[in-house]
């Protein structure tokens, strides 16, 4: 484990992906983000994609300066065509659109096509509510990423389709970001490689039968994840089907057989709604402010710490980092060192 | 247990709420969305919400023919006063609100303002699906309902919550219905009566400890329902605060000391997409159904008699109750006859 300052951590991320190929002003944008995700403790969406998004550049599933174009479009929506350029690029950009179209028409959506990877969900609609606005946003994946199966079902059908939305907060904006699956297949990995077992309610094997054994979902034959709810599964069934409808159908974009749409690697979607149109926005600020108050001011169940807002921990941990540094796993280090080695950075200004 | 046509329904529930006061119109209205919610087995949202809104009526909590009327507009939005007249009249015309403006302007949102119970949330969006447009809705309540503790505390902070959305389907529409609450009060009480226990990480008791006594629930001093998601329940307190965010903040509801606004029993808002502005409706018909095969071509898993859209088995329900009747527990036809006898309904043409 190393500590690193966020300042460090962009200078790095910059150098990778220039020496990828990728134009200085987006490699500075995406590196900007996941050292963003990487100070609110989101680590698995912050700098251990140096290396993902570093490989795919090189492999060619990114394509870094695509042009990300509008190809339908209204007063208040848009359908954007991201060109498998970055997603945070792609995403940067569709939350400006969706901004611009709320400022002057209320209420926006924008839906994306050919978006590669998009990072943390919760990014985008915390900038929106910067913006003294509400936010609600979605991604799903294409059938590459179907781990999860359906309620009542064992093969896959859906990816771990987050959620995300945001608010203006008292201190910090209220910021909110879930999947719709019962565990990630992240921590099905991490848990395996721990020798651990699995929270109940999270997976079935092959045979469709729950299991708490990791090595049993893996196969193979693979398992599958459950959505997320335990006995109440539907409701996460349910969740996960809508961020599948907003973040492909909606757009047009079909569920294909296997590999054929590979590159629509997510479906980002994002709602815009501009509170001037409604309560009005002061009012809006004053009232959000009022109901976390209301919220938190509910005394503490036994075994909790207390109540606090969705991202509340979140812009502490920020805090803390932003002092204190960046703590960087040793296996994430040395998957940096190696990529920055393979696109040919000088591993004297790393160290 | 007696079993009732949906027909001979119609016709006690119009009686009831004539006699009590109500236009002939609104009465037919109100009645028809009761039956229909009992036709499609949601029984706590049907024909035994006669008894309630009629004494409601009798006590003036609804007023009935009450005006509504749009307080603040734009062409795609709108902030709708319902005067307390029956929910399910004001949500009705809500819809048609919506609708109107998202035939015209792509998407649209409506929310309320001292709005009675709305009833089954999903009727709406339903209604919406069956125009081949995206709808998602939600309603809170004001702290008279607030029995759901946020994630970590032990003090009401929330209703129930429930998020509805609908798209159109391949036989049916696809009608999504959830309460963000781990178990409803009345399913509290249910088991209470039953002296069963209550199943895991649904409810605390009055000292913030969890419990599976439905007494403990009830004290007094009374317990709280926690949010949807057992260990993970900060996900469905999430839910429930966007719930509470657009039901009643964005409109201008405060979160007022207890009694204050008591007026605004529900907060209703409505979000209608209108895929012509995405990737086509003709187009968005065709890739919903795709997407429902693909969904539902998933192999059951183990125990499971196989994977269903939501809100499939609803309409199978509608279909059997539509044919054979509507079973009603002597309960509510005892609760029915005394509110008809109660509002000088001839008792002969009940029998």
């Amino acid at each position: 484990m190393k500590v690193f300052q966020a300042e460090r951590l962009q200078r790095i991320g910059e150098m990778i992906f220039k020496a990828s190929g990728v134009p200085a002003a987006d490699a500075e944008l995406v590196t900007e983000e996941l050292v963003e995700a990487s100070l609110m403790g989101f680590d698995s969406h912050g700098i251990i994609r140096f290396i993902q998004y570093a490989e795919d550049v090189l492999d060619k599933k990114i394509k870094p300066g695509a042009e990300i174009h509008i190809t339908k479009e209204t007063e208040n929506s848009a359908v954007v065509h991201c060109g498998m350029n970055f997603g945070i690029i792609a995403g940067l950009e569709m939350i400006k659109i969706a901004l611009s179209k709320a400022s002057s028409h209320n209420i926006s959506a924008v839906v994306s096509t050919h978006c590669y990877h998009v990072g943390r969900l919760g990014a985008y609609v915390q900038k929106i509510a910067d913006q003294g606005m509400f936010a609600l946003a979605v991604t799903n994946s294409s059938r590459h990423g179907h781990w999860v199966a359906p309620w009542g079902g064992m093969q896959g059908r859906l990816a771990t389709n987050p959620l995300a939305y945001a608010f203006p907060g008292k201190t910090f904006p209220v910021v909110f970001d879930m999947s719709t699956s019962a565990i990630s297949e992240g921590k099905i990995r991490l848990l395996m490689h721990q020798g651990q077992k699995l929270p109940p309610h999270c997976v079935l094997d092959a045979a469709g039968k729950p299991t708490e054994d990791p090595n049993e979902f893996y196969g193979p034959p693979k398992g599958t994840i459950l959505p997320f709810g335990g006995e109440y599964g539907y409701k996460g069934f349910g969740l996960g089907l809508l961020v599948e409808l907003l973040g492909s159908t909606l757009a047009g974009v079909p569920v294909a057989p296997d590999g054929e749409n590979d590159d629509y690697v997510n479906g980002f979607f994002i709602l815009v709604i501009n509170p001037d149109a409604f309560g009005g926005t002061e009012q809006f600020r004053v009232l959000s402010g009022d109901l976390a108050d209301y919220i938190t001011s509910a005394a503490s169940a036994a075994g909790s710490d207390g109540v606090l807002m969705p991202g509340t921990r979140d812009f502490r941990t920020r805090e803390d980092r932003t002092q204190n540094g960046i703590p960087v796993a040793d296996d994430t280090w040395h998957g940096i060192r190696t990529i920055a080695q393979r696109v040919g950075v000088n591993m004297k200004e790393l160290d």
